[in-house]
């Protein structure tokens, strides 16, 4: 028995509009839900991309909450990984410059596949690599 | 141009050892690899999660690193969900609660389908979800 796949993978930001503006414009990940001041979510493919405002996370649920949804919440730099083919990472450097974001790392991994490595504007560390560098298709 | 799919997500930890016994024998992910104070990694469908001590991660390469990986690290209560189908959500409690791991809360959504919340040892928030509390198959 074991997890069939990732559903849900979170960052915590410190401006949601902010979020909202990087993440759906910039990577054009498309929007899901929003609730101003707590959240703006984004699907990736099969999955969803949480972007939380961790301020608002950390509040317990009220005793009358609608939804007991348990609190959570980081603060620092994170990170994710967005899946690309060797293609899309020479398209997507290109789009980030394009977009005055700085390419922090660009290298090959020992085994081969290919990373490049940016930041959001809170600081978390975003990443586009080939599954192949996990083995992966 | 939108990212195709979630490649790795990551949630910070405290002590791997604990870790490694909780993400691979508690929730049966496939092990991957491990650097003794810094990481370890696991496999779950065609992603990765990670499991980083942000003491490590969040030290920079230095000019010699072999892979520049940028620096990140978080504290606080992080938030992952994994994919299971109704039937597999209810062995997941039978088997948290078999291993005296709480359930924090249980409940459907408005729109249908059911979530179950629990804790990994280090506080972060973890869940199991069907995809179509998102609209995904």
């Amino acid at each position: 028995m074991q997890p069939a796949a990732i559903l849900e993978a979170a960052l915590y930001v410190s401006d949601l509009e902010e979020a909202e503006r990087f993440y759906g414009e910039v990577l054009g990940l498309e929007h899901i839900s929003k609730v101003d001041g707590r959240h703006v979510f984004f699907r990736c493919g099969n999955a969803v991309l949480l972007l939380f405002n961790p301020d608002a996370t950390e509040v317990p649920p009220g005793p009358d909450a609608r939804l007991p949804v348990p609190p959570h919440g980081a603060r620092g730099d994170g990170h994710l990984c967005f899946s690309a083919s060797a293609e899309d990472i020479e398209m997507w450097k290109t789009r980030l410059q394009t977009h005055n974001i700085k390419i922090e790392a660009d290298f090959e991994w020992p085994k081969g596949g290919r990373s490049i490595y940016f930041r959001d504007p809170f600081g978390n560390s975003l990443e586009f690599a080939e599954p192949r560098i996990w083995g992966l298709d």
